[in-house]
């Protein structure tokens, strides 16, 4: 068993790149570039809660910067450092050289550098923060959706945790799906390049974590503003929309509305930056589109393919899940 | 019960101070102050690792954000902002009222802002991330110190872990000691204030949490040198003081040269600063001193009160303690 200096320096520790200082220190020492302001968010996620025991361990901890990368997109902000918080049973170089290399596979595809960390025994929990940047003015916040505005969703959703129900035997998916929707659930592509895209363009943006009624239901609430979507123009992946006109209908559109770990970007927009949006999408291989329409007033509708509302379901909540 | 934003809102929701966008949009947004370096640092505390099962939920509050202010202040950095990742076993406003009074207490003599943070369910789990500033150069880093600088310790230590040694019925303390060393080991005061007195003045410094032989032992290797200190020097806490000449000796010695949870520095400066540090500590109330001195090669030797060596123990560690 490694003690926890060994623990750290062989899997978690580089050379720094960026940073004036990197791990190693009381604190680590970065400059911020000029004019620019720092975002900073944080996630943390618990075995059994945010993630199964068995969990592949390079998947888990493209994971875990996954989701704090898809808060920095949803900002539009330029990813830059992050630390780690990182509780574990034991000291396993079994479980961590997998871990910290998806770690690093993902902080390295989008120039994210580890610059601190924590490492403690404990019931296994990872908590990142990541800092990012983005020009004053330019930031995508929740509030800024207006009336007419149209209503953009990144790509398509409810492939995750449709995987999801199937390991609590909800439904059975063909071995080419499963598969599919496993890596769309444990290996989530935060939408970094899309979020910088999209600075001076949109007017508003949230990511997708907890689902697209109560993520939504935070934007419109912020912006105070209502909105209508329609099912039929959510891009949906697949073995969701098989499952729209089947026994399983129920099932696919609480996927759709309701099922949480899409990581992809709702945002809004006025109809003149149509073009310009789709071409965007486009370029950058994403299946997205308009799902529907900001309007005066308050609350979210949802039709279905028929023009009927939908009974919109409750968001998650860690605490009454 | 409370739902899991309901919660958020109640207790962890301020409105901002300082920050351009606090708690609520997917990042926070800050201005680091023109020319100053952003210092960062994060800690995670376990339940039954770092704190009792029945530790007081307002130091707890409190503890954990001290530890993350005492790695700033080792930094000579000036607290800013911070992040909280919380898991608890369920929303207990009973709990969470307490422990966000605490935290706020603390964060609020520093002029702390809390700016973002994730809460859901799981084992009793803290993880904050503290961000500071700090003019470029005046860091006061782990690899400054030199050959003949005097090593200084910024208050007497060694009181917290004698309360937890008692709470391992290893020693029994008298109740006026119980209270003041149960107040050392659960609301630690950050050395912030000393901190900032220190920049352009010593040459090194760190803080004391996991106890002084490993953490002075970091800080030695950081520089390339070493050091003997004087166990007569270092500032003890009167209820470790006495078992120096009694049957619990090796006990008090423990709880000098390896006891944790002091959150006091150790720092470096040379000869010249004497009276300058002296003054600095007098006007804090602190009854810190030169411990000893650095010197050419590497090692650190601690000598008892005849001039002979002492074995010196092991460093904490969280995986094989």
């Amino acid at each position: 068993v490694l003690g926890e200096f060994a623990l750290i320096d062989q899997f978690f520790k580089r050379a720094p790149q960026r940073a004036v200082l990197g791990v190693g220190d009381d604190c680590a020492l970065v400059e911020i570039t000029k004019g620019q302001q720092l975002a900073v968010t944080t996630d943390m996620l618990v075995e059994g809660r945010h993630f199964f025991k068995a969990a592949d361990p390079y998947r888990l901890g493209w994971k875990c910067l996954a989701v704090n990368l898809s808060d920095l997109a949803a900002m539009g902000a330029q990813p830059r450092y992050f630390t780690l918080s990182l509780a574990v049973p034991s000291a396993d170089a079994a479980w961590l050289a997998p871990f910290s290399k998806g770690l690093f596979a993902l902080a390295d595809a989008h120039g994210m550098e580890l610059i601190g960390g924590d490492t403690t025994a404990g019931p296994l929990t990872i908590s990142i923060t990541a800092l990012g940047e983005v020009p004053p003015g330019h930031a995508l916040t929740r509030s800024g959706a207006q009336p007419s505005d149209e209503i953009w969703l990144s790509h398509e959703i409810g492939g995750a945790v449709l995987r999801l129900n199937e390991c609590w035997e909800r439904t059975t998916l063909t071995p080419t799906h499963r598969q599919a929707l496993l890596q769309r659930m444990e290996a989530p592509e935060p939408r970094v390049a899309l979020g910088l895209a999209l600075r001076g363009i949109a007017s508003a943006a949230i990511d997708l974590s907890d689902g697209l009624s109560g993520d939504l239901g935070h934007l419109l609430r912020a912006s105070r503003v209502g909105a209508t979507v329609r099912l039929a123009d959510i891009p949906t992946h697949e073995a969701v929309r098989n499952r729209l006109q089947t026994a399983e209908r129920a099932l696919a559109i609480q996927c759709l509305l309701a099922g949480g770990d899409d990581y992809e970007l709702i945002f809004t927009a006025p109809a003149s930056a149509h073009e310009t949006i789709g071409r965007q999408l486009q370029a950058l291989s994403l299946s997205g589109g308009v799902i529907g329409t900001i309007q005066a007033g308050a609350g979210l509708t949802a039709l279905d393919e028929f023009g009927a509302a939908l009974p919109l379901p409750k968001s998650f909540d860690h605490f009454s899940a």
